[in-house]
């Protein structure tokens, strides 16, 4: 008599660097924080011949950082599968049909490139590992989900024939980090931020991801995805979303999501300002072809067309080889309408929501100028979340895991949101196209930042 | 030939408590940092015989604490003068009017107790040390300013004989204090502050000025006046109206002042809320009568009915013999309208404007708890303005001396507040003895807050 679980957790691609560096470890400190209860079974789905022991023996050499494979070792089994073999889909219902019954939650983690999507999900369709109507199934990819509108719409569609929308969670890792599962808090419980979150007082918003490595070993994907498709598509529209987002019904998943689709249906951005480049060198990468046209940077201001939002421009970028690594959404209020009483000029008020490599916020004030001059100076009154909970934060793909076995979608997004900032990508990448926006070489940063202040007249 | 000053500060009570440990660092330090010119005259006056260089002597004994005497040394003159003596009024004026000459800025500080002041006004008055049309004189005077309407009255219907209004420097140390000048940049040089700053968004204002002091050797002087007279008629009343009041005209002395009269004319209390105390063992004090009433303890709820803070209740707290030394005023904002959407009671926003024993400002919000778990806390964001400013902080007197030899008003009362906060301050002794409000002898500061707490609902 075989044991039943609770949770099976199912992935495809166990031998990949996403499962090795990523979900293996936020499993294993989800169980050990007990999140995960004692009947729960991983089974780690691969091509390889290996016991349960040697799979793990074979992760630990790969990881190269501590893993406590002995915690996990109880709750995993390797299961061997061609992934282009009916028979050994079925032979994996039957496995997990054994240690299952109607109530054990059965999660399906594509952790595998973008050209073995369609063919797994295809397979796990019609071996009926996950059926339509079987609420208690649910099946997970990883983005890039599609590399336009058209192929995303193709993927969405095969999907939709085996499963049902509710079952299919889609993965934007950046919505399972700290501070954008905060920054819903920051807006709603906060009367002064509440009563400030709208075009009378924000004067812009700046959402930057940048970076400074380089592409590093991700030169096949990268070719042919650039910053557009990799950043922007994804983690900056969502941040966008949610902060641009009006008030939702309910922080219920879809509720939240309704909102944030109307926001992407009200965008719009300013082709003049939009600014793309390359990094020196990067034509020289190994496995990049000479005169690749691929942007590793990207700058736009962009509209929301709402009665919130109106007129507030929204500055993106995101870039590779920069000056620094930092993610942050920075909420510029408008000048105080006293300014002309003082005698020096103010500053702004800003709120950063800072995202990484420190989780936290802070806000800017004027204060003044300690001491017996007339001055004004800005100070930054600072909440580093990160700081608090050192060592502690949990990693964005535990929380997406861990929402993953409760049937929690709001992290996830839901196929319009694809739908619609790959129409809005799509847009850009045409007018790219048709009117020629040149691509910039940079070396550094700087030539980047300071061509796009004479554009805009924004101090980035 | 004598040389002449720009600046002359003559000093009344040289030999006063105020003088020695306040006014004399102050201009040391000012001198110091040549905030004050090197033709500047300081004059000692007192009725001991001393020299310039005794005096010192004697300066210095007394402070017990570092004062560097040689660097006042060679701008300080010791003149002996009985304060009864018109003469010697009369010498004071030649001795001065050897020095200066008609662009030298003169300006006479009365840091002598209340029972003096009338007395040696009159004397300055009549022996012309001070004339009413000469615009380049000022007399300065220390509170208490009066011990009620009638008798503040009186002394400015003396003073107003011999000098003008704006001659006149009435001192509340307060104002000088580094955050009580911060409110008003805090308040309107902040776009986020000044679309919050009314009824709409705050939910009450805090105005404490705690103390855990007894009344030290002050029985003679304190006995007589109490909590209210010593400092909710001075510094609570000027920090009310500095939170409360409109946008001024400008930040210049008369505009602001025209806006803080509004508020103390709009002020009413609620006389259910009023709360006095007196301290266990206040009868046991050196030089305190058996039996005495007066009040070392005090809180109330106030309104001012403008169309801003129609409703917003302020709460004034003072008190001697308290669990902790705080002085800070606290803007708490309403509930956001969001509160019905989360689970769990979420925090209101605080503005924390803390004036002692810390100076600073702070901001709590609410914020995700970071990880896992779907929970609100309360987080701080802070500014630590004393901690910038290690030891450069001023004093709050080197501020008012500086401003006293520049002619600048703003930090100084005037007439119509006095006037205005005595007339507030009568009414509620009125219905102390009239509505016959019992005086608690509290033993610990927690007695009167759950007693308060259970009056207002109100958490202090």
């Amino acid at each position: 008599m075989q044991n039943t679980y609770n949770t099976i957790l199912t992935i495809f691609g166990s031998t990949g660097d996403l499962t090795i560096r990523k979900l293996l470890p936020a499993i294993e400190k989800l169980l050990k924080e007990k999140l995960l209860d004692d009947k729960t079974l991983i089974i780690a789905v691969g091509r390889r011949d290996y016991t349960d022991h040697t799979y793990l023996q074979f992760v630990e050499k790969e990881l190269k950082v501590p893993l406590d494979t002995k915690a996990l070792e109880p709750y995993l089994n390797y299961f061997k599968l061609n992934v282009e073999a009916i028979d050994d889909y079925v032979a994996l219902k039957a496995f997990i049909d054994e240690r299952s019954d109607e109530n054990t939650r059965k999660a399906y983690y594509l952790a595998v490139g973008p050209e073995l999507l369609k063919g797994i999900a295809t397979m796990i369709g019609t071996s009926k590992l996950v059926e339509k109507e079987d609420i208690r199934s649910s099946i997970t990819f990883e983005k890039p989900f599609g590399s336009d509108l058209e192929s995303a719409q193709a993927i969405n569609q095969l999907l939709w024939t085996y499963f049902d929308e509710k079952q299919i969670y889609r993965i934007d890792h950046y919505l399972g980090k700290e501070m954008i599962q905060n920054i819903l808090t920051v807006r709603f419980a906060n009367k002064i931020f509440e009563s400030a979150w709208n075009n009378h007082t924000i004067k812009n918003v700046k959402i930057y991801a940048k970076e400074t490595d380089t592409i590093l070993s991700r030169a096949g994907y990268y070719d042919t995805s650039g910053a557009l498709k990799d950043m922007v598509q994804s983690h900056l529209l969502q941040m966008l979303s949610l902060i641009a987002m009006e008030v939702p019904r309910s922080y219920q998943s879809e509720d939240l999501k309704n909102e944030k689709v109307e926001v992407l249906k009200k965008l719009r951005y300013d082709r003049k300002s939009l600014v793309i480049g390359q990094y020196d060198g990067y034509q020289n990468e190994p496995n990049i072809t000479k005169g690749s046209k691929t942007e590793t940077f990207v700058f736009f201001k962009a509209f929301v067309d709402t009665p919130r939002f109106k007129g507030v421009p929204f500055y993106l970028m995101t870039g590779k080889a920069l000056e620094q690594k930092e993610s942050v959404i920075i909420i510029e209020f408008e000048e105080t309408s006293e300014q002309h009483k003082f005698d020096l000029p103010l500053f702004t008020n800003k709120l950063y929501i800072k995202i990484a490599p420190l989780d936290g916020i802070s806000l800017t004030l004027n204060s003044k100028v300690p001491g017996l001059r007339n001055a004004v100076e800005e100070v930054d009154l600072d909440y580093c979340v990160a700081c608090n909970a050192v060592g502690n934060l949990p990693e964005a793909y535990e929380k997406l895991i861990l929402d993953m076995t409760k049937h929690s979608k709001s992290l996830f997004t839901r196929w319009d949101e694809i739908e619609l900032s790959w129409q809005f990508i799509d847009q850009v990448k045409q007018d790219i196209q048709n009117k020629q926006i040149p691509l910039r070489i940079y070396k550094s940063a700087e030539e980047l930042y300071s061509l796009i202040e004479t554009m805009t007249g924004e101090k980035l």
